[in-house]
């Protein structure tokens, strides 16, 4: 019962890092100067690849982001950027028989302003995928945690296919 | 690496207005008058709409509502309603090669009761934008700002296809 | 103007029940005894199953679990298990002309740790629905009613295709 296409859907969510950290905020596969504190987490904490990740393991039925890259200063995915993690993903997929037909993220934050680097963020998360991926950004207008500056969120879905059925 | 279907979702969010201020209540292209206050945000708030649009825009590669409508009271979107912003969406991906397969929309609501009106609301959805589009609505159990009323959330995903391979 | 094939959105959260009440927590088709209270909420209260749920039916046009199983003690999905509840839905699609080719839900909770038993959740849902599910579990870092430990969210993603279509 493996479907020839498969859709997938991913979700993440982070607090940003004290601003007396002074740790560099990585998000969609991109650093940000711009005074947004960085995101807290393993990793470089970035919630639009993570979200990706999990969207597609789901659609390839392949487990989540922690069964693969764990969690806490001593696992795999704890010294790594984004791209890498989304390089490693793709390959997965391919090892298992899946390829990525596209991807596509919202990212939920009040800051940074991602829209104006959409074009660089898509394609650095796009040439580590070696498929499409979109970026679009968005506000709650002040409401709930990504209103008040507290965190971000993500959330993505993919879509992928069987390789023997291309 | 442009594929013949591509996958996309949409997120947004919008405070409700002051109750003081009388503006109409629009949600998934239908005017509500059953008291819950009008929605903030420039053209008329339908978040439903907006979640939506970013959804096809995002499945298309095609960049995110605010990169075409843009913000505050001068840009292009100010005095739109959802349906012509439907139209224009799928005008727009149709100019470059895409057209909608189905589109599938959930409001995050305490009010107005959706589901009373479902069928008329999916008509103006679908009719506007030449394709099936289906809404659900469901609450959060008093949680978080939905939950407290003082907002309103939509999640949207599309599905389109390159029109040359139809 | 139906597609044969078409993508869904589904989303649901709800509240912890007061530990007082010692409700059985069930998440996922499967029954929690590591502590976490019960989910408040008609049935069982599996927002995973009724975030897949209102996935499909919006996937097929058919409505949301609203207006299928009620709403209040006396509906017909008050007394209802996930699993029985996914069985109904992957019948009615198929009575309707449509079948499932797979879905994705996401649970967003702070508790329980839904990756220790994934492959059980997973094998549970794919059975009641005839197709493979796929779930991931995160949490937002202590962020919001889902961090605070108040309430769980889901969301999920459906694909269906036309029976006729096969």
């Amino acid at each position: 019962m493996i479907p020839d296409v498969s859709t997938g859907i991913g979700f993440d969510a982070h607090r940003f890092a004290d601003s007396g950290e002074r740790r560099p905020l990585w998000l969609a596969c991109l650093q940000w100067d711009d005074g947004t504190p960085g995101i807290a987490g393993d990793s470089d904490g970035d919630v639009a690849v993570h979200a990706l990740i999990d969207a597609m393991l789901s659609a390839s039925h392949l487990g989540d982001i922690g069964s693969h890259f764990g969690q806490g200063p001593q696992s795999k995915g704890a010294g790594m950027h984004g791209a890498e993690m989304l390089r490693w993903t793709a390959d997965f997929l391919r090892e298992h028989g899946w390829s990525l037909i596209n991807a596509s993220v919202v990212v939920v934050a009040r800051a940074p302003r991602l829209s104006a680097r959409r074009d660089q963020a898509q394609e650095a998360m796009s040439r580590a995928l070696g498929a499409p991926v979109s970026l679009t950004a968005t506000t709650t207008d002040g409401l709930g945690f990504t209103g008040s500056g507290e965190g971000v969120a993500a959330m993505a879905t993919a879509l992928v296919r069987r390789r023997e059925a291309v």
